[in-house]
């Protein structure tokens, strides 16, 4: 019952799609969930026809959420422009700590194999940590999660002529993972800035923020 | 009040010095620790007087923690080889899934600026991650971090003489942060296999991996 | 005597600064370089008054040079939006194959000690692989460099008051570094696409390319 | 015509394998190639019946070579303690400064799709830059990678059941990798330790740091 949300960088849809299967699946689990895109900033109108960004993640978004999902595609094997100028954008807003101990995943997509699958994840990782934010990767103990794609630092998804593989196990993957992230975002609220902090412990880390 | 487990490599000492902090700190906050080594398997003995392992950590510590603070030096601008061999002989257990939703920090030294800290408490989360642990990154977000040392994805430190520095600043990022790792390594803990999930969220993500 | 691009991406005056450096530094060793900036799509004019872009670099630059320098700051961890919508954008030249066993290095600078240095270069870094360079960092066999700022991947630069520190060291690593780099561009020029190589296993290097 | 060493480390048996591979495509193109293994430190050996090490890598080898390869499975997403205790045995010799300017390119193996293959390629290739060596990453810009496996990072391999794939991309890919792989280190030779720098510009590469 938290408030997630999911911020992706779409040039050719992959993406797009990913995060209306994100949002599915939290929202089936009682999240309350926005989808947000960013504005693609990289080639002429002409090039990119597929480029879809819906409503535009903004800083309000951000204020709003106890949770973050971002995803990204792999764009010489580091996150898109677009995702970037964003999170570039909104940096006040992070140093001010006001995402503290909320929780975040990444995910990403690549054109093949290994076009930096991993290390756009750990890209996007590190801007939660940037931000103050409580990492959930979804990791190798999962059996279920290896034989799909296996990324221990987040999810993702090698295209099949640019789309999301047409396969059962990507909404398996999405559901076991997005089912513990928002166990662990839940867990975590009461640690945010305005939680109501229940226990000692958790009241003297919010207070050590604020 | 949660276990916490702090494993250190420490071939010349300074990580034996930065462990023996974090266990005063995390004990003054209420928290059962335990302290624990690796062995040194580089260098013959008369290179490493200062090789400092006490007490070797073993599988018992790993199922015993609720929480999970490593510490390793960077040599050549990775995670030292006597750390990664602790965790490669731990790999069942960790692939086994009863890791799962533990706490998990990373913090590094250096003898130079830039000797690899960066990158080693980035190694550090990614086994974390592997785990299936939530990964607890200090942030850009907290002024007095970035006034100290600054590193956004596990704190480290610039050695003075293979000491870790005899100043103030030291003790007060540890502090701050061991703090916050402890907030939330206690709000894990419901999560954890074994735990007990008040909610329904909870134990559904709890659910998804028993 | 090879034909050096440095592209910089600069929010606040330092990494245009940086580039100037090594421009004088490149020249005075008898290279020909082209000094270029990218567009800053972040932030309002009036929020930075000292964004510098001077001339931007393009498709032509980048054909032209045998050896690549880029330079970037740390925001919030990575490389600025700004310097990686120049590399979106050109993607197809790169993809193409115009650019393999061009020398490739990296640079970066940050607010504090560990503001995302090691990771911005190390990022660069992996540009340069996509695009097919032959990577040069600076490496920690050089105690010379350790002492300045020790940063294997790539030289970096903790700024002092958002300037590059006022000490004789900046200029002695980047004169280090470059004549290094500059060596190294030399002997690759046969290898690239264009080169005349003297050897059969350079032709037969790029013959696998062509 | 260049010195090669390949140095693995081969717990089950595919980087053995892959080593064996490498030679033979090696030595075909003219190289003086060395194939050696490293100890394997984890597990009793009962449970490591095909861990190979064949002949131990040791300084004279460091020494002689003028190319590297080095190749690793993924364990727990990183590169092998083994392989890393040979790195940190030896990293006197590295600092040293008697590997300026060597190529080298790192390998890896995963047990399934992304088991770490980018990231362990990256720490190799880090290794590489800390002993001062010249990177030759595969790239994206040859479309025959990216069909095989793709990591512009280094090759890597996605293992069928412990072993390498048996299909015809993966010599595929290895020769033409290392076919370019030997055409750098042949154009590195001069600007080595002891190598003979015909040109001015190469001549003080090397002065800069004998």
């Amino acid at each position: 019952m938290s408030n997630i949300l999911v911020v992706y960088s779409s040039l050719f849809g992959a993406n797009a799609e990913l995060a209306e299967k994100i949002q599915q699946i939290l929202q089936e689990q009682g999240d309350q969930v926005r989808v947000r895109g960013v504005k693609q900033i990289v080639l002429a109108e002409a090039q990119k026809p597929d480029a879809r960004q819906g409503r535009e993640a903004n800083a309000d978004d951000l204020a709003w959420a106890q949770g973050f999902v971002l995803t990204s595609p792999a764009h010489t094997g580091l996150l898109s422009a677009a995702l970037k100028a964003f999170v570039d954008e909104n940096h006040d807003a992070a140093v001010s700590g006001q995402f503290l101990n909320k929780a975040f995943t990444g995910m990403s997509t690549g054109a093949f194999t290994h076009a930096g699958q991993e290390r756009v994840v750990d890209e996007l990782n590190a801007i939660g940590a940037a931000w103050g934010c409580i990492i959930v990767p979804p990791s190798t103990a999962l059996p279920e999660l290896n034989t799909a794609d296996g990324n221990p630092y987040g999810l993702s998804f090698v295209l099949d002529k640019g789309k999301l593989p047409d396969q059962p196990w990507v909404e398996q993957a999405l559901a076991l993972h997005l089912r513990r992230f928002s166990g662990v975002t839940a867990a975590l609220v009461p640690l945010q800035i305005g939680g109501s902090a229940p226990t000692e412990s958790r009241a003297s880390a919010i207070t050590a923020f604020s």
